[in-house]
């Protein structure tokens, strides 16, 4: 494909783009799809002359639409919500154009300043300790991650490397095997430290353990996946407090901040801390300003060696949002999830199973778990809607994440009416 | 932006795609820039209110491009290639629409059965051996991963998970820490055993090692990151040779298979031994069809739970070359190599320091470290090409790399007369 055809091509791409997200509501949000579905669709191995190009786009609506679970449809309340958004989609053509890999600051020097510069503009949203900066020349800084699990790794082996440290430097004597034994990770049954957790979306309180961390020594990483986003809204800001006792902290923006996924952005309050633990230096990526302690590697400071040049979505969705666009935006949703649980609430068949503090609902029938795993089974077999369960304490009960960037309160209203019915089938069933 | 604005924007920016593309010869290769270039020209805070899509387009060119190192411009010979495609990045704007989180086979199906099929499609054309595919319901299989970095950590870890399950079963009374002094990693001095080394392309031999390996229960794994896309050609295949002792196996066709970052591909021959190590399964991440053997849920098979539609940028690929055009891509590359490589032979005061495999040649002027040093310094200096240096023993090596799509005989030959240029420039220097 030459560049003209690309030009004609990409711009068909961008139509079909338009179209799908223009068209979403009307798809089935759940596919009806069985296991294995795919395999006989598509030839056993790839083609050894070209296919063109019309081949492949019709095969996108034959193939791969009919298996799609349609994470953008304003239907779609399971899970948590991931980012999607116009100016991060362009930003990612551009990224992909340009295909640098940002390992150091030579190998794309925008590449690392730009990331930079964005951890420090997104931190200053969310009111972030000074410490966790890299403007003023400050020790800490940001990285953008490619997930929570990926963070909360490089938390956990920086953390086990300063122990190792600190541990070697008080008793020389002590032998690998030995220190390794001293070594003690806590977690709660979340892992870390948690604001905003996955089942209920509950909180950790970090003034309490914060303090402890601190005394004892130990490193405290921070992790707020999901609700990290809400903390650019002053009125959500408080939950974060405790944060200043850290050591590392970490959300993701490519869940409720219109950045699409992957972005995971991770601050430390000591860049040395990660320096030290994931250092790398063979002579092909060694470059004159290296040692000039005025640059940053970003391999340094995470697992893979490769990076692609993802703070340009960031710095897109801010400019084109604003800050204030991006608060109205959380707002909207954490509105909406407030208009269900009154709704939930009206019904007195029905009871929410945790404080309702950001976009997410815990609810279920008042009975038997049996009874709400049959409410879910026919919610996601009619497949209007979809969401999925958790566990809480020993209760099945149902999560109602506000998720689309298109969803309305008419959405909300629509998917209400059709829970109330399903329940008053699986109540029927049941005195049956 | 509303999805009108979206398709406006979305046109102009495959236009700037395209023109970046087309002009990418006439721009520098390696920046001018300084440290802390970029800080000054953007506001030190995210805007309250948007701004327009005009003013960060003007921004691209006036605060970005004077930054970033052009890996796709045709005189970038540094590091190893990174892939670029137009069918990669028209895969990669369907993928950021439909935006689908891929940890589950709930997820969306179709993301993880095009991934699974594609991971056998690139299977076959390595000529994989039949344990390392899914179809005809293979204990082995292939996974996507973001770099090859994460393949040989996930690699670790199943096999240690593997090692202690082992010895737990052998000897019930040994404590952890005593079955953790047990434990035995080797290594050579690229890490685990390597198909195409990033110094020299140099070549372990898997028919020695791998019998060893076998025969002592010890886990094999073969990292291949940049050569594993030159075994798509017979000619190449049996560097390949001994990938049956291998218990799992890893290569970046983000590398050199025009399959745009991030895709590395993993195959291993068990599938338990993964999904043995990583597995994680909190209620809201169940579904119906988990336990029935039939599906594949990818988060087991990784360490961050979230996952792309990456296999769209696979099938777009590999459709729209066609394995001979994937196949002639390579070729051309090596022919380019060894283009170079003969250039580099016809003067004496060169010499050649690595076996030419594959699309990198290493080289150096006759004489002393100081002087080669001097030399690069000149190249990237005058930054009309762009290449990173290596060390082969003591000595002080320059690689040049066959990396951009669009790289010609033409400018291999510009680049060899500006290198000769600079080395008369040296050696004149050193004698005076």
């Amino acid at each position: 494909m030459n560049t003209s055809e690309f030009r004609r091509r990409g711009k068909e791409m961008v139509d079909y783009v338009a179209d799908y997200m223009e068209g979403i509501e009307g798809r089935q949000v759940y596919p009806d799809v069985e296991p294995g579905y795919l395999r006989p669709l598509i030839p056993d191995s790839a083609p050894q002359e070209p296919d063109t190009f019309e081949d492949i786009i019709n095969d996108i609506e034959k193939i791969i639409m009919p298996g799609v679970t349609h994470w953008h449809s304003p239907y779609f309340f399971a899970y948590f919500p991931t980012a999607s958004s116009y100016p991060a989609m362009l930003a990612d053509m551009l990224c992909g154009a340009i295909g640098c890999i940002g390992f150091s600051w030579a190998a794309s020097p925008a590449c690392t300043e730009l990331e930079t510069v964005m951890m420090d503009w997104l931190g200053k949203m969310l009111e972030l300790p000074k410490a966790f900066l890299t403007e003023n020349a400050g020790e800490g800084g940001g990285v953008i991650q490619g997930s929570a699990s990926e963070a909360t790794l490089v938390a956990l082996l920086a953390a086990r490397t300063k122990a190792i440290h600190r541990l070697q430097a008080a008793s020389p004597e002590l032998t690998q095997a030995a220190i390794m034994e001293k070594l003690v990770a806590y977690s709660s049954d979340q892992v870390v430290a948690t604001l905003g957790t996955t089942t209920c979306c509950s909180f950790d309180n970090l003034l309490e353990v914060g303090p402890i961390c601190n005394k004892e020594d130990m490193w405290l990483h921070v992790d707020a996946a999901y609700a990290g986003s809400a903390f650019i809204c002053p009125e959500f800001r408080h939950l974060l407090n405790g944060v200043e006792f850290a050591d590392s902290f970490n959300f993701n923006p490519h869940k409720w901040l219109l950045v699409n996924f992957d972005c995971s952005a991770m601050w430390v309050k000591k860049r040395s801390d990660l320096t030290g633990a994931f250092r790398l230096d063979p002579t092909y990526l060694k470059h004159s300003h290296q040692d000039s302690g005025l640059i940053t590697d970003y391999r340094h400071w995470q697992i893979p060696l490769g990076r692609r040049f993802r703070s340009l979505k960031m710095w897109f969705v801010f400019r084109m949002y604003g800050v204030k666009g991006l608060q109205a935006y959380i707002r909207k949703h954490v509105q909406l999830s407030h208009e269900f649980e009154s709704l939930v609430l009206q019904d007195p068949r029905f009871e929410i199973c945790a404080e309702v503090t950001l976009g997410l609902v815990c609810f279920r029938l008042k009975g038997s778990n049996k009874v709400n795993e049959a409410l879910l089974q026919r919610i996601n077999s009619a497949k209007k809607i979809h969401l999925v369960p958790c566990h809480l304490r020993d209760k099945f009960v149902l999560r109602f994440a506000i998720c689309s960037r298109t969803v309305e309160s008419a959405h909300v209203q629509r998917a209400w009416e059709h829970i109330k019915e399903l329940a008053a089938d699986v109540l029927r069933a049941e005195r049956e």
